[in-house]
């Protein structure tokens, strides 16, 4: 018996792990007036990693994250909504970097300390004083009850604030991993898009801590497409506070932050812009789990699949065209496709099935579409949503 | 002089061209009742091409039509709409190749010596009984005038028909090209998502005809971006008689060809599902053709850009950020985006723009966006369209 456990969920996000500090404030960058700058305080420098978007066009958080966490040290995170502070500029560079010195005059710490990640409108610069002055008011508004008011704060076309937690524990000892996260449009590859502090007390840095991230993320947030759009500000961010008294094992750490990005990244699909339905999209059979992923990645992408499915309609023909327009190679002949338990396509051709169950089996809230390639042993499941009326509602009106 | 002109409209579509007889007729494929059936016939074996899907599914008319034109010779396309013929396996295959016994039957000639093309529904079989029955009624309708009823025939989703012809001429001589084309989603790569057959009396053949086809196609079809969708059926296919008694020179006829392609491509764009607005995507600066094309193909498979465009949305950073998201490496600190002649962005940060021109400019039947990279001297423009709510409706109730 190795003592291991699965994760228990604890309620909270990034303030279950003790120590960490956060805050919400309306700092008057949304026009709703809504919470709209945050701040994830570890209250001293610790181990943090990030993985950020691999688009061509950054951020200037995200540079600016990337140089401040290259020697996986920080104390704190600031985020903001409203603007993405992307396509701004050396102006845009300078006020990111102008927002760390302010952190780091309010806690104490070096600007190099502090990480920073904005969303929202890209090429609108953020408004330099309600932003300046917003951040001595997070700053004292920090406290340990803070957390869920900073993942409000965070929110754009979000309908809900996105929070988990839980403990890990194993024959060795325990730990706590906590975390927040915003989408709900531009989610796909690489990594889901969007932006994501963790926060755990188990004692990991350095080299191990930035690879158990990334494989982490890519098992996790890597595994969502929302609308198949990626954006310039994509940030999840560590920060491992080392202050667990018994700590469990490496292995156990890493099955306590996959559960937590994997109950974010759900979450973040759960509300994708104008979506109904969360859908499981399973790929299996086939030869590798770097094919699997492939395939659904291409289905996933598909318009005329994410529609079909909007309507409850049947039409598993569109994801064989999906997935053969894909850069995986397959044999259209061994294909089976799955609603739910109704088997509507086998070896590629139209199965025997109702036509009623299979629409009802594309009804729910939560829909699982199975492909089975019949090709080999290994699978992969990518969550994905409906596309709806609302979601071209939302983005044919996003900045006007 | 070389006395080469522009290529000059001419009514109709491939019945322009001499000899070549259509007909459309209702087998009862559709269960509107409408038109569902067409042929096209040069009369005699001509010289012929196709170009034809690369998605991994294929459907049987597809690869039956590929091992036909192998030898660059046909008489007559047989068309139907209603099922795709797609998924349907060795049943399928089997009445693709019975139907072209039976075109052979009623024209008098070999099997081999018909090409076949399907559009519908995937994985659903072509109701064997009135297909069969269709063709010696499509076969006896065929006259000099049943081009229109032809290209009706083929409609799925289209909203209005897809003609065009063109007479060429130069100081050799004078041709004519003519053609008839379907939408009206799945538009998307390598070539547009669609069937096309397109006629001539210029006497080109043989490999010259097969290249001549794949570049032109390139250049037309190629061009279009309805929704990133492949289909499993695309095929352009063209019948070239030689008849011309005085043939223009090949570029002329390459003119001609391009013309009635282009001119195709376009009505197959306007025609996109639920598209309101045509959107020519103009990419300049860039450093060859091919990274022009792959930075446009970026932008027009991005949602977030088409829903924003369906609203008039000037959010310009979403340009950047599907682009960003592509293969082709730029320098967004370089880059321009003008809607209309409204320039939004330059140097990659918001230019200083009146909105409501901005928003005006993607406010009309045709929108132009010009994405400049700043780095090179090449070109390319892409046709895509609008991504509206009607797509939403038209899509999630296609089958059902």
């Amino acid at each position: 018996m190795s003592g291991r456990r699965s994760p228990v969920d604890l309620p909270g996000g990034v303030c279950a792990v003790p120590e960490i500090a956060a805050a919400g404030v309306a700092a008057g960058l949304k026009p709703s007036g809504r919470l709209d700058l945050a701040i994830v305080d570890a209250g001293r420098v610790v181990a943090a990693a990030a993985v950020q978007t691999t688009n061509q066009v950054k951020a200037a958080p995200v540079l600016l994250t990337s140089r401040h966490v290259a020697n996986g040290r920080a104390r704190a995170v600031l985020l903001n909504a409203g603007s993405a502070n992307v396509c701004t500029g050396p102006d845009g560079m300078a006020l990111a970097e102008e927002s760390t010195v302010a952190v780091g005059r309010e806690l104490g710490c070096e600007p190099a300390d502090v990480l920073v990640c904005s969303t929202g409108v890209i090429g609108v610069p953020i408004p330099r004083g309600p932003f300046l002055a917003g951040i001595p008011a997070a700053a004292a508004a920090r406290s340990r009850d803070g957390g869920s008011r900073a993942a409000k704060a965070i929110m754009t076309t979000d309908t809900f604030p996105k929070e988990a937690a839980v403990r890990v524990e194993d024959g060795t000892g325990t730990c706590v991993v906590g975390g927040m996260a915003k989408g709900a449009g531009m989610l796909e590859p690489t990594m889901a898009t969007m932006l994501a502090v963790v926060t755990t007390d188990a004692p990991v840095q350095g080299p191990v801590l930035r690879s158990c991230v990334r494989e982490v993320v890519a098992h996790t947030f890597g595994r969502v497409s929302v609308d198949a759009c990626q954006s310039t500000n994509d940030a999840v961010v560590v920060l491992a506070t080392g202050s667990a008294a018994r700590p469990p094992s490496l292995s156990a750490f890493k099955d306590g932050l996959t559960a937590v990005c994997a109950r974010l990244a759900e979450a973040l699909v759960r509300d994708g812009e104008g979506a109904r339905k969360l859908v499981r999209l399973r790929v299996t059979g086939a030869r590798s789990e770097a094919d699997a992923v492939g395939v659904a990645r291409a289905i996933a992408r598909s318009v005329l699949v994410r529609t079909a499915i909007a309507g409850a309609d049947p039409n598993w023909g569109r994801i064989l065209a999906a997935a053969g327009a894909g850069p995986v190679p397959f044999d259209p002949a061994r294909v089976a496709v799955t609603f739910g338990n109704v088997t509507v396509c086998r070896f590629g051709v139209v199965a025997s099935f109702d036509r009623g169950l299979a629409s009802r089996a594309l009804s729910g809230r939560e829909v699982t579409v199975t492909v089975d390639l019949g090709l080999g042993p290994a699978e992969a499941t990518l969550l994905t949503c409906d596309l709806t009326h609302d979601y071209v509602t939302i983005n044919a009106e996003y900045t006007t």
